[in-house]
Order: C-alpha cells, then sequence, then structure tokens
C-alpha cells in the first residue's frame, strides 16, 4: 500500500522512446536505401553488363540478402529503367540549368559539354551509355528514346545558334551534335573511376579538343 | 545381239554429271553460308540486341530452320564471337593499309579516320560498337580488349606523331585520341543505313568537324 500511494504522487513516465522512426523519417529512409540499391546496381551493370548481374550480387554488394532488396524495388528490369532514368534526368537537368545560367551560345554550349561529360563519367550516367536501350522492354524503351533525343536536340540547338552568332563554323548542326555527343558519351564507355584523371580533367580536355579541333592552328 | 553389238561400238558414255558439287567448291559454298549466317546475325543483334535475338530469328530471316544453322555455327555466343573479331580485322587491316599507303601523320589519321567511320556503319563495326564486351565470355573477352586497345593505340601514335611534326595542336594523345575514337564509334551507335547520308558523307562530316573543331577560325 505505501508504495502504491508513493507511486501515485510522482509524475507520468514519459513516453517510450520508440525504437522505429516515425513515419516521415521511415520514408526518408528507405528511399535513401533505394538510392543505394540503384546507385550499387548501377555499378554492377557497368563493371559486368546488364545480364551478367544478378539481384543477388546487387545484394551482396549492399550486405543484404535478395529479399530484402524487394523492399525497394520489383525487379532487375525495373532497377535498369530507374538507373537511366537518372542519368537522363540529371543530364537534361544540367542541360535546362547551364542553358539558363550564361550568355551567348558557345558558353551555354560549353557548359552544357562540361555537364554531359561529366555525368557519363558517373554510375547512372555511365549506365545511359553502356547499356543498349534494346535492355528496357517497351513502352519504356520509347520513353528513353525520347528522352535522348531531347538531349541530342539540345545540342544541335545550340550549334546552330553558334552558327547564326558566327561564332561556331559553318556546318550541318545535326552532324556536328552527334560528333559533341559522341566523343563526349564515349567516355564512358572507356573511363575508369579512380584513374589518373579526374571527370573534370578530361571533360576539359575533350571539349578543347573538340571546339578547338585536332590540327594545330596557324598562329 | 545387234543391239549389243552397236552398243559396243558407241563410244563410252560421258561421265553423269553429279548434281553434288565438288569437294573444293561444297567448302567454297558452306564459307559463303556461313557468312551470311554471320551478317543476318550482326543485323539483328544491331537492330533488337544480342540477348533480344533468338537462332529462330536468324534462321526465320535466312529462310531456313534452326537446324540448318547449326552446320555453320556452334551457338549465339560463337556467332557473337566471330562477329565482333570480323569487325576488329576489318579495322585493323584497314588501319595497317592506311598507314602504310600515305605519307604524313595527318594524312594517316585522316585515312585511319575514314575507315573507321565506315566500318562502324556496317553491320560487323556496328556490332562492335552495341554489343558490350560483357557480352563474350572469357577467354575471348580479353583477346577482343587487347584487339580494340591495339585500334585505340594505332590512334594515338598518329596524333602523338603529328604533334610532333607540328601538324597537330599540343595535346594530350590518348585524351585526342580517345575524343577522335568516341565521336567515330558513335557513328555504329546512331547510324541507320538507308537513311539521308552515305557512310561517306558522315564520316567526311564528322571527320572534318574533328580536325578543325566547332570553332570558327579567325580568317
Amino acid at each position: 500500500m505505501p508504495r502504491a500511494s508513493s507511486s501515485a504522487r510522482r509524475a507520468p513516465p514519459a513516453p517510450l522512446a520508440s525504437p522505429w522512426a516515425n513515419a516521415p523519417l521511415r520514408e526518408q529512409q528507405r528511399e535513401a536505401k533505394r538510392q543505394a540499391v540503384l546507385q550499387a546496381a548501377a555499378q554492377l551493370f557497368n563493371e559486368r553488363g546488364f545480364h551478367a548481374t544478378s539481384l543477388d550480387d546487387i545484394a551482396a554488394r549492399l550486405n543484404v540478402t535478395k529479399p530484402t532488396l524487394y523492399y525497394y524495388v520489383k525487379n532487375k528490369d525495373e532497377i535498369l529503367l530507374e538507373c537511366v532514368k537518372k542519368g537522363l534526368h540529371m543530364t537534361l537537368d544540367g542541360i535546362e540549368a547551364s542553358r539558363a545560367a550564361v550568355g551567348n551560345a558557345v558558353d551555354q554550349l560549353r557548359a552544357c559539354m562540361r555537364v554531359y561529360a561529366e555525368i557519363v563519367a558517373q554510375p547512372f550516367g555511365m549506365c545511359l551509355i553502356r547499356v543498349g536501350d534494346e535492355e528496357v522492354p517497351e513502352p519504356s524503351r520509347t520513353e528513353l528514346r525520347r528522352m535522348k533525343s531531347e538531349i541530342d536536340l539540345a545540342f544541335r540547338r545550340l550549334v546552330a545558334q553558334g552558327v547564326r552568332e558566327g561564332s561556331l563554323a559553318p556546318c550541318d548542326p545535326k552532324m556536328t551534335a552527334f560528333t559533341i555527343a559522341g566523343a563526349l558519351s564515349w567516355i564512358g564507355r572507356w573511363y575508369q573511376p579512380g584513374g589518373d584523371c579526374t571527370p573534370e580533367q578530361v571533360a576539359q580536355q575533350c571539349i578543347n579538343t573538340l571546339l578547338g579541333g585536332v590540327l594545330r592552328r596557324e598562329d
């Protein structure tokens, strides 16, 4: 009895600190984990190829089991689609920002080239280059191709604008845009992260070569 | 009896014309058919991707059945390996011939660029660009990578030589060679046979852009 009465006089106990996160934080953690799954998958696709990578490989790299992955993604096709889409969105956002930020066509072109070159040296962008569109089933394939052609068109418009401004040499903008985008895309095929050059250094040299040409100019 | 005697007086009958070809011709026909299998396969790999193409698809395009294909090739992996090897051999032979035929480094570089650009617009060369090395199992993968790096090295050596000669702008030959090979390789990704431009026209424009640069030169 005295113990019960002493207990009644105490302040109500603080609510138990739950070991589970609250709903908004849980959603945030889930999203961070989903991103980690996509990032690990993109790296593996780039290293081994899409078909040679299994969900078990992705799980192993993240120290989890395959069933854990299914909480974040549906299957390997969905993962690839998300990886490639991320690469495309990063590129399109970067191109838009570059075009909004700076003045004339050559400056904008230079900025877009830099954005694109740096993105294809990163896992999602590299995925965009290394894994063929054919691997993505319809209707996503058509959507991806549409986004890719937006990138091409952005380069093409800037080249045409530069020619009109007189800062770029007269040319067929479509062919020149393909030449530029091709040389930059190829970085995603040969670049080894952690090698001699940073992505910024690679981008800079490649852009200088494309703008100035390979031939020595007369002084 | 008179008939027998008349028969005895006739010249011996001409040997029956066999409906089967003789051995050397048979071998030649077999090789031509094997080449047709490889060519059809390369086109399908380029159109649909390696994994989405079945031996049945290849057989259907040639109006034969799958069992007929097995007389010429072992399996799909062998077909891919042969296609990519053909693309590589064509390129390496073309580069060697270009280097032997013409004088200074810039002329040789221009000729090598043309050879490479035209080959990647053809089925076997396109295969080289569109299908990733990862699809080819070891030890062939290592051999293919070795051959690919020979192409890179050939471009790199010519660039270095051109810089020494003073005809090319000072640069890092490795990076410049990657830029050149990248822009040209990309043709194999976007070029549609039968479109507006011939492979020669595409090659020419791409080479001009790479040599002269995108910026307008001061007159």
